[in-house]
């Protein structure tokens, strides 16, 4: 049996598992894919001390970091089922492998919201993806369209415009929600097109931009924002708050005992989702797991 | 007039600067010593992504980085008093130079606790400091004394020992608080020498040890813990916690509108200081500085 299970490979996970490891505590990390979201970062540069990172380069220095102790086993594995034993926890992977915990930290992230329009699910693959900044270098030379207003959208957008001939940034409001930093890039660039105060409808705009409703792109990034992946938390009964985030205390406890939780899938940070939140937020929780042992429960 | 005065040189104030930075605030960042508590970690080991680092080296890294924007503004300096005005806030520094500002961020930190004790004044900086990793190394070859049993106090030891001849390590409890990483490499070493459930009286021990209540040291280290730095906020009216931080909600608000907090002098984090927490608790304190200023109050 573990002394703690961190569900998650993202910066909350990892960051986690470089304290419980400190803590001298066995550590066990499980997710689908190394990095999380973080993998999705073409250019961070919002981590203290590192003004120029990728995402894919921090991730990948903070699983290092992670797995420099020997007391942390990280697996790649998707966990099917999580339950309450007497002693702590059983999970068990979609292979039926088992891992036994006496705590848990829930730092899975958030997966990508979808727009749930028609052709969206039959393209997806083909031409319609959920990550501008992974999949833009694909469409070199080509006219591709981002969907959204936030942070991964324009960032999305600005990174396209690197290698696309032509970039149309759809946006339902008039103006955007993302980093001013991100706004400022879009801006500098001659290839990008706002198409403003549109929805996206079937891949068909709801008003005319241009004398048509239909904007000729090869390829489709959807980018409007996220779902927290809650579903195990819900499977042992964790309390979501009103925004269906799982729901923790100022010590990153859920409602369950030795149930924590870390990163984007959390209230935690009055929701501003970033590495360095995620990080602070794995270190809280793996203090608390750290106090919840020592005192013998 | 500044968009924000982040006022205090460690992890928490250089990522509020970042985030500020990247909002495209104009941003003041004021302190008395570049670094903060970062300066004293020999060895940091639990910054998620670096697996060796020192304080000095991540901290130099982390001011770098704030100061790349060039809408941030640097100085070092003492601030004597702070005011709310029609506007907004007034800082005035020891020197009598004048910052106004929008909007404040408190990231001052904490100063060392002193023991309180006959002598301790007195010999101040002549033999007797408050930051063993800081000064261990004047004493190669000697007999020195930490004094504590929190991570400070066990890595000073620890460090210490590579130094020093002998290294005593004075504890009023029979059991540590620090990281059992530390306690570990404490345990390792031949020259340390636990003197435990005894109290420091008049740089005298309260009971004897090993035929004495003398020890005959060079130097001693006193490592008993962390005072928030709460001066300028009390100026200002905020709220302070049952433990004497500065009261922060989930957006790191203080009571005071447009005063938000960030890092060991606060609330925040469960009261878990650490450079990861601080630094988180920066990001969230700027998104809510960004959204105040949006919002057009």
């Amino acid at each position: 049996m573990t002394d703690v299970l961190i569900i998650g490979l993202g910066a909350a996970g990892y960051t986690a598992a470089v304290y419980t490891a400190r803590y001298k505590l066995t550590t066990t990390i499980i997710g689908q894919e190394e990095g999380g979201m973080g993998m999705t970062a073409a250019e961070v540069g919002n981590w203290p001390g590192d003004i120029e990172v990728t995402g894919p380069d921090l991730m990948n220095r903070m699983k290092e970091h992670a797995v420099s102790f020997d007391t942390v086993t990280h697996k790649i594995g998707f966990i099917d089922k999580i339950e309450k034993t007497s002693e702590g926890f059983k999970a068990t992977l979609s292979g039926g492998d088992i891992v036994e915990a006496k705590t848990i930290i829930f730092a899975m992230g958030s997966n990508k919201r979808h727009l749930g329009i028609k052709g969206e699910e039959e393209f997806s693959g083909k031409g319609v993806t959920y990550c501008a900044t992974c999949d833009a270098f694909f469409y070199k030379g080509k006219d591709v369209a981002v969907i959204g207003g936030g942070d991964a959208a324009v960032e999305g957008a600005a990174i396209a415009a690197q290698v696309a001939n032509k970039v149309y940034l759809v946006h339902r409001r008039d103006s955007f929600r993302a980093e001013p930093f991100w706004i400022d890039k879009v801006n500098e660039k001659d290839n990008i097109i706002m198409v403003l105060e549109r929805k996206v409808t079937g891949l068909k705009l709801d008003k005319e931009f241009e004398g048509s409703d239909e904007l000729k792109v090869d390829g489709v990034f959807i980018e409007v924002g996220s779902i927290p992946a809650v579903d195990l938390g819900k499977q042992l009964g964790c309390e979501l708050d009103d925004r269906g985030f799982l729901k923790v205390g100022a010590d990153m406890g859920t409602n369950i005992e030795g149930v924590f939780g870390a990163g984007d899938v959390t209230s935690g940070s009055n929701h501003f989702a970033q590495f360095v939140t995620a990080a602070g937020e794995g270190g809280v929780a793996a203090n608390s797991v750290f106090n919840y042992l020592q005192s013998g429960k």
